[in-house]
């Protein structure tokens, strides 16, 4: 199997595709629009999955767990996410089948096993938690609830991307309930900070924080605050969002408590979900075109050993020096590897770690061995070295630091040099069509002008940045009087 | 609400009911025969998920994610585990939802969006796994491959109960391919005692190893090995499986390697798995009238605090003397709790962390802070005693290992005074029906004997114990030859 990749400027759509299939992150599967997630990149999920898990904890939240099914009519209760979700449902009829008389071996769906009710699987939870949270909360005193739920989710795609847009794909949702307005908003806000740092001290992504206007709200939301990354062909990536709900669900569920004094009213809501989709994200916005680059603090493997040696003498000379410093790695929580594998030479394994984005990799042969020292090579600016193996482990810990901070230096410095503020119409197209990015513009604040942008330029408001100054202003596009700017981009 | 709970002796089965939901482990849902799992009861199952996920890993395991659905084309592929299946099966027919014309604000499947091919949900993945280890395995190099997967499964059942038996649950699935014969069953008999250990070792629950007979079998293998142990009610409990799948799914599905003589072969199987049940398991094995009792290895928390005082002078210096302790416990790996919420008597607390199962509850006030003592409560035994602060932490660590064993020792007494040697068919009823518990009864080998067994007194073999002896005797029920002694009994 070859692993040449497609370069960014031949292709930057294949080439996103070579690196997600032969880095060995996902593979397409016999399932129209889902993906096989395959070890490497699950084993980087799963690292992704146990930071933000403890980081819900750690901000009071309890993980539970609730049925993949939706009933249609508790589905369509809260109209506004009903509609939002009712075009892309898979929705389970029969809980059968039975051999198909007409052809030996075959199976049909058995018409006689037909549902009364359908069954709709979960593109979102908040219909079948609110349904529970109606037996869970009576009074103030059962608030707030902080919940969390690990899952798959379905929503029928017809244009799928491994990873970016699938029909099934992996998330958390954070549902949560409150006694009021106030204290749902700071957990909405809260969460979305949770995100922020997790993207751009774990994933070493810069991200811009923002609501969403009313068109790109989630549906049933009062607010979409959400956070906004930028990839290197100048599109916008929607990283995570957190939604407060305000009492539109416990409305649609009647699910009511009565506070201090005795009174009742509706509970407030929030919920908040990142996916998957974050594993693209990282693809497209770090790596290049020898392979994935990944930030050390998620990397599955932080560091590889390639040993080079002829014969068995030598290979037992190097393994003793090598045995010593994984020892002292892992001592130090470094995710290490001895690649000492005799089926492979030592220039396709480096093929390989490049390839697969390993932050750190050493080399040591004979010549090493007698002069102490390793050639020690960082994937990110693929600088090599020859170093001393004195003081080598924290050597490596210190330069597994500087990598996750290079690369989010880096992926700032495109970042903030493709945000450009543009004052005509002509402006915002060239901008967007030569140079990519988000486009700071004054915008008039309606939905008519959003689409009209949308239709002409693809273009569609990523979010308007949190603490946004209101300044006077004329729109790009309709020329009618606008209270800010916002961020406009073309967005995956 | 009520914490009272229906005694064993009244109705087992309500008792059990009564400690799921009142324990806070799950609660019922609105889709039939799905359960919601609560914080609760989803903070055991990841201490359980963590320990054998490590397990696995240390046996050279990765993890990966396969998709939800199975087209139906690949799913009746492998014609016994396709037949074994089909009639429990969630079918997904469409992918799209739209207005209801005569009813506003309802939703209707959408006629126009029916699936080419439809969609089963998993109910076991062997299918859509081996569909792509095709494109995975091609030589000798590619194997061992060694993958698990955590997900959530779907089996229509008419009768549910909660963990036992429900329509979703959660699980683990590895699936394995080797080269050889030999090597796939040497890793279908290591997972089984991974699983015993587990079992065994973490949720204090003694198993009894097996292979299952034919009708026993899962659809698809060729052996299917089992441990199984046993509740207060004298029924068995099936608690994990472990198959040698033989070539079924690589000719199902075309899987062939070539060996290091360039010969093509089919790939040898192995699948094994545990799920959500295994809550059940542990709530029957262990608990009392009280409520649950939770083995300290797996517990959500192992100690909680009470503090018993008048005002808050008297709190304040409570507090001093607990946070030093929670400090110790803490940096000892103890989960604990201090629970001095001010809304709840520290008798109501009582009650309900004994209907938790917490291991230890350790209650102090001031008569103890001047005695420089607390008082020390285990929830198995429900010992009390008072105890010097003096050392305190270290002693509870060692009653925590104390209770884990002592809760082991009690249920594998029960056990091993529960398998009954009979020889007649007398015996074997009489003593299903009057003591309950493993029957340890000759069988002539036959599927007919077994079935009708079944038929009189609902008990299955449970297992042919591994090492079983072999010897001379007369069938129980048939009185034809038989070669070995089974292990009857009813079971859940
Ligand atoms: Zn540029
Ligand atoms: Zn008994």
């Amino acid at each position: 199997m070859s692993k040449e990749i497609t370069s960014r400027s031949t292709d930057y759509s294949q080439w996103y595709n070579d690196l997600v299939i032969k880095g060995g992150l996902a593979d397409y599967s016999a399932v129209r629009g889902c993906m096989v997630i395959k070890p490497y990149g699950f084993s980087l999920w799963e690292n992704m999955r146990d930071t933000l898990d403890k980081m819900f904890k750690d901000t009071g939240h309890v993980n539970a767990y609730f049925p993949l099914f939706v009933p249609k009519s508790l589905f369509e209760a809260e109209e506004k996410n009903a509609e939002g979700f009712a075009k892309e449902c898979a929705i389970v009829t029969h809980y059968r089948l039975k051999n198909d008389p007409s052809k030996k071996g075959a199976l049909m769906v058995d018409p006689d096993a037909k549902l009364e009710e359908e069954l709709v699987i979960r593109p979102t939870s908040e219909a079948i938690i609110w349904n529970t949270y109606k037996n869970w909360i009576q009074s103030y005193r059962d608030l707030p609830l902080l919940i969390n739920q690990w899952a798959n989710v379905v929503r029928w795609e017809m244009r799928t991307r491994l990873f970016l847009r699938t029909a099934e794909f992996l998330w958390q949702e954070g549902h949560t309930a409150h006694a009021t307005a106030k204290e749902a908003v700071a957990e909405t806000v809260q969460m979305l900070n949770v995100y922020a740092d997790f993207v751009e001290n774990w994933m070493a992504l810069p991200v811009i924080k923002g609501v969403k206007t009313e068109n790109e709200r989630f549906a049933g939301a009062v607010d979409t605050y959400c956070i906004e990354a930028l990839m290197q062909d100048g599109k916008a990536l929607q990283a995570g969002t957190s939604h407060f709900l305000g009492q539109n669900f416990a409305k649609a569920f009647d699910v009511k408590f009565s506070d201090k004094e005795n009174k009742l009213d509706y509970v407030w809501a929030t919920s908040w979900g990142v996916s998957t989709r974050l594993i693209g994200a990282l693809v497209m916005a770090h790596s290049d075109d020898e392979g994935l680059i990944l930030p050390p603090k998620i990397a599955p493997q932080q560091v590889v050993i390639v040993p080079i040696y002829k014969g068995e003498e030598q290979k037992a000379k190097i393994d003793v020096k090598v045995q010593d410093l994984v020892k002292q790695l892992k001592a130090m929580g470094v995710r290490v590897k001895y690649d000492d594998n005799d089926n492979a030479r030592p220039g396709w394994k480096f093929a390989e770690y490049e390839m697969k984005g390993v932050p750190v990799r050493i080399a040591l042969g004979l010549r090493d061995l007698e002069n102490n020292t390793v050639e020690l090579a960082r994937r990110d600016t693929k600088e090599k070295q020859s170093v001393s193996m004195d003081g080598l482990a924290e050597r490596i810990v210190q330069l597994l630091a500087d990598i996750q901070q290079s690369i989010y230096n880096k992926a700032l410095a495109y970042r903030d040099s493709h945000i450009t503020q543009v004052n005509t119409w002509d402006e915002f197209v060239n901008t967007l069509n030569e140079k990519g990015g988000f486009v700071s513009a004054f915008w008039d604040g309606t939905s008519e002008t959003e689409d009209a942008i949308k239709e002409k330029t693809k273009a569609t408001i990523r979010c308007i940045p949190l603490d946004n100054p209101q300044e006077e202003g004329v729109c790009v596009f309709s020329g009618k009087p606008a209270k800010q700017r916002v961020l406009f981009a073309q967005a995956y």
